[in-house]
């Protein structure tokens, strides 16, 4: 599988870009020059002849998207973004890495215009790609009318073999061939070169055919250096609606360094001086560092292009509005991602309504509740579950399936697909015009952690419905029960994670996340029913705060601290208690993060400053010696379940008001 | 997609299973009839025709490994179990998923005899499986001779359509058909049915493609219930000796149902009273529950093939143990996971240099010092790394490279592929012959996570090596800087976590992991340069404790206490502190699980009752309550970090002796 060095026509055009890579990460002392200068001729056809963007508007809602998925590879994004004209001027690529700048080590979405995406977590970038791609096509599908393509855009992104041996690539390239994402278009770096050196040691897949067996067009092996081939299969590309493509670029890393061209050695690490002498030389490039003559800077340009096509769509999207006024508002809302007028309105009635029906049920049962009350007046809300629909509860009486031309659809079934549903919803939220809900058994977020972690990176808008959220689980034991996942979640930053306790808490904590615009929300919700509390007016408030008094007592001498299914031990243990004598108080803090926003009265307030205070959750301790300290105590499980009942297991390991009874009796 | 049903021949030998199957679930009320109705015919196939197995020694060294992927369907591999002469009597398939049985939910090794291996979450029973045949392949090559070849066994696994969904599958497939895992056999269970229904709304691929696309071996599709057709596929597996092999059989789920048959009602629940009496009329079975005529038994029993083949083994083992004493010697020796005789002495001798040497290197380095120095007593030590061979400093000097057919290999190349290196290595591990090390970024062992639970879950050895663990990454930013993944790892029950903060640390970290046979080890380890601490004798030795007094002081009036590279702030900042007259202790706590354990008494004597503690760490800090109280301070970092050079970044955040020593002042 050794590649026959490619012949590369060295121009002025691709030229910049490797200057401007390999300068940048000299400069930076760190970086990855390698995959721009392999990918410079592929950039350049993308960029240049078929992205539409508008450098002068990032945000314009019909561009392309692009993606660049091998992340690491960044100065090449940035030295595009400059070159066609993005605000992202010289000075900024001098600071490439450097704290504070708007050129970090992978591109971070918020931080650099033009930037659609944080990648670097190899095969994350091309699962959000996906995601743009199916928004681009379930709006579409919703919103366009005849002779009013108003949503009409493509999606572009670069891969390297990183992304190809990363699992969630399967995941996501098999749902893109389901979805017959045509507008999809990816460029596959194959270059042979892994950060261990030859791929062919262990990286040996027909890749060609695993993308046919997905419903992919596949194009190539072209030679990734040659602008007509690259032409070419764009244009074949762009004409197969049907199919997304993968366009298989035989490429050299580095090419244009002459001692380290198609080695390993000019991934990760600056060429160094000498050898960046040799690449000036070899691409004929005579500039000083960050110079960029004038007749490039103009070859480059896409601004008054891009104006110009940008203000096209609005001449179209005129026409489009005054046929269609509402739905063209509509878009728009959804586009900005503002929730509609009566939302608030809906979800308190809602949340009055639960509170006067006071059924106890299973949360996640609630949460479905929820969604059914939610979304008839939230067209953008898009459910979907990793194959458990039926445990998750992720349907509601008006969920609509989507498959390619289905309208006004507002449900994906991913398949056990755990990663690709949470990263494909990170990229349908980034896109716009959906508010995402995913949902597994909690104990999967293990799958999609990094997926979770990123939507909190990039303060996206999804809520994650995560239910059979412990040893409630039962009969599928240890490896379906989740003691450690609600504790782990807390602490991503960023990421509410909610277990309410009943119904109420539940719709508040939907309701939160759907409010919530900057961040996503995990849902922890139990398989098994729950008792219902009744609350005053301030209670119900005050569960957004994230921890709250649920049930007090006079003169109370010590304070039980619980969360979900451990609520109801709680307060039976509170009746078992003030029996005896003891008064406690008994708070819930279905939300750890937002609790700790709260101002240090509020927070002293509900603890009970001084008095002594007891901890219960079915999972691992660690947590919650901030709220207890050293002379309190935890009622938890910091080992693996097992396998047997649920009730059977709570008894087990000693989550009963009688346990609680006892170790608070001890503490006071 | 839909599959026209497949004429099927019922007998008592698949009524068998049908019939323990369906009403273990319907005694339990819970579980999964229809996969294990839906496999008879395979399972009857592979485990009387082929399966080379000793119900009476389920530890025989030489036997096929059996896996079921899809562990949910845990009532077959029970039954067959039980059939074949297993010590898992009727009983305990009567307890089917009660707390204290030898059957739980999902198959769980440890609990069962003739368990290999825990499955449920899905393709990782596959990656497992991939990890059985990679030891046999490996541990052929380097142990059998000419005319004796000692180890020569099978693996089986059964899948279904989730595991092939899920990317861990793709992962773990590619490496098996570089690998030419010949003696694998995989069985995929393609009956069109998932949870949510049927498959072909989210599942589309041409899975046979695939897998030639891996180099595979792909037999069928064939008519799962047809034993001949069955038989044929397997003989056809069987003789094809350089490629894994996947036999695609077209099944109905729940076969022999009347009415849930072939439909995702029988997946999951019990199929109710009425349903199985009309399975007993359907598939001619006309015992009671939990009732097996002796002709079936005995058409099952494997025992006295199974004791001759065994028998037949020794034999054949006595003469290999004659001709190659001390290969044999060895062989014996690394099977049942017994270290080298002077392993404590070389690992005691190591730390001794170590201590002596003084090096002030990162922990990744010295993490790679101590490979080289334990590896070569140390045969069995298989490393990896996920395509980070150069930055997780993983390879040694003695290190040689795995392809098939290399003698006394010791190091896999995974490529990019996280979550199939830890899932594989269980596999190793569970097999015998190796103790594996694998490799990555400390930020990507969310790739890896649920493998990594499965590890901790079987107690298996493995060491974790994930290096750049802080934002000491630097410049590569926030989606390469493992802010809250320490803390998080230290979640996962029986789940050593290590940060060591200098050499002698980092060897004793490594020492632990290799010699603890019961659990996993995480080293967290450093990019930068970590300064060196001298250390007594008892000191040395109190590490293995988790935690102790790295620098104590007279008098102290605090305790700092710190991991890995906040060590070196804390004893700046202790220095700091005692020339403006503020004596202070210094705690190392490389590793919290370890330090939990010891008495009360020596962790008291550690941390200084009553004074008040400081804990220092580039992390998330919710989990230094437990230590500081909330009396204490924690110094860490609950966001995200940022692109830019590592030492920046710690001033930036906060982490100076100068910070401490402004926290500790106001704290005293």
């Amino acid at each position: 599988m050794t590649l026959s060095a490619p012949q590369i026509e060295f121009t002025p055009i691709t030229g910049a870009i490797r200057a401007l890579a390999m300068d940048a990460v000299q400069q930076a002392n760190s970086g990855h020059p390698g995959m721009p200068m392999g990918m410079a001729e592929i950039a350049a056809v993308v960029w240049r002849q078929h992205l539409r963007h508008n450098p002068t508007n990032p945000g314009w809602a019909n561009r392309d998207r692009f993606v660049l998925s091998n992340g690491h590879g960044s100065m090449l994004h940035y030295a595009l973004l400059h070159l066609t004209g993005y605000d992202l001027p010289m000075d900024e690529l001098k600071k490439f890495r450097q704290l504070g700048s708007k050129t970090p080590g992978h591109p971070e979405v918020h931080y650099t215009p033009g930037i659609e995406t944080t990648t670097g977590p190899l095969g994350q970038g091309i699962a959000n790609a996906v995601g743009f791609a199916l928004a681009e096509q379930m709006l579409a599908a919703s919103f366009n009318r005849p002779g009013h393509a108003i949503i009409d855009h493509r999606s572009w992104v670069f891969l390297g073999d990183g992304c190809l041996m990363e699992g969630i690539s399967h995941e996501v390239c098999s749902l893109a061939g389901t979805w017959k994402l045509g507008k999809l278009t990816a460029y596959y770096d194959d270059n042979g070169i892994s950060i261990d050196g030859e791929v062919q040691g262990w990286f040996t897949d027909d890749t060609k055919k695993r993308f046919e067996s997905y419903n992919w067009q596949v194009i190539g092996p072209i030679n990734g250096h040659d602008t007509a081939a690259l032409e070419a299969a764009t244009l074949e590309a762009e004409a197969d609606s049907e199919r997304p493509a993968l366009i298989i670029c035989r490429t050299t890393i580095g090419a244009g360094s002459p001692n380290k061209a198609g080695t390993a050695d000019s991934h990760g690490a600056p060429l160094g001086a000498a050898e960046i002498e040799g690449v000036r030389k070899a691409i004929g490039w005579n500039h000083a560092p960050f110079e960029i003559p004038a007749d490039v800077y103009a070859a480059w340009d896409a601004k008054v292009a891009g104006a110009q096509r940008e203000a096209e769509w609005n001449t179209r999207f005129a026409a489009y509005a005054a046929a269609f006024p509402e739905l063209a508002a509509e878009l728009k809302r959804r586009l900005v991602g503002e929730l509609p007028a009566g939302f608030a309105a809906t979800a308190e009635e809602f949340v009055a309504k639960v509170q006067a029906k006071a059924e106890s049920i299973a949360t996640r049962k609630a949460s479905q509740n929820a969604i059914e009350a939610l979304a008839p007046s939230l067209p953008e809300l898009l459910g979907s579950s990793a194959d458990l629909a039926g445990s998750n509860l992720t349907h509601w009486s008006g969920s609509k399936d989507y498959l390619p031309g289905v309208v006004d659809a507002n449900y994906i079934n991913y398949g056990v697909r755990e990663f690709a549903e949470v990263a494909i919803a990170n990229g349908v939220a980034l896109h716009g015009g959906y508010i995402p809900y995913t949902a597994t058994f909690l104990v999967f977020s293990d799958y999609c952690r990094s997926a979770i972690r990123m939507a909190a990176l990039m303060h996206i808008r999804q809520v994650m419905v995560f239910t059979h959220d412990s040893i409630g689980v039962g009969e599928d034991g240890p490896t379906h029960q989740p003691v450690e996942h609600t504790a782990s979640l807390r602490l991503i930053p960023n990421l509410n994670v909610w277990r309410p306790c009943d119904t109420t808490e539940a719709a508040v904590a939907w309701i939160d996340g759907i409010e919530r615009a900057d961040g996503p929300t995990v849902l922890a919700l139990t398989r098994q029913n729950l008792p219902f509390s009744a609350r005053s007016a301030q209670q119900i408030a005050d569960i957004r705060k994230g921890g709250y008094i649920l049930s007090d007592a006079a003169d109370a001498k010590a304070v039980l601290i619980a969360t979900g299914s451990e609520i109801g031990v709680a307060l039976a243990a509170q009746k078992l208690l003030a029996e005896s004598g003891l008064p406690v108080r008994v708070v819930s803090i279905p939300c750890t993060r937002l609790f700790d926003l709260q101002d240090a009265a509020y927070k002293a307030g509900v603890l009970g400053s001084g008095l002594p205070r007891v901890a219960i959750e079915a999972g691992v301790t660690d947590g919650w010696y901030k709220y207890v300290g050293l002379e309190g105590a935890v009622i938890g499980m910091d080992r693996f379940g097992e396998s047997g009942p649920g009730g059977t297991l709570f008894k087990h390991f000693g989550f009963t008001p009688e346990r609680v009874v006892e170790v608070v009796t001890k503490l006071v």
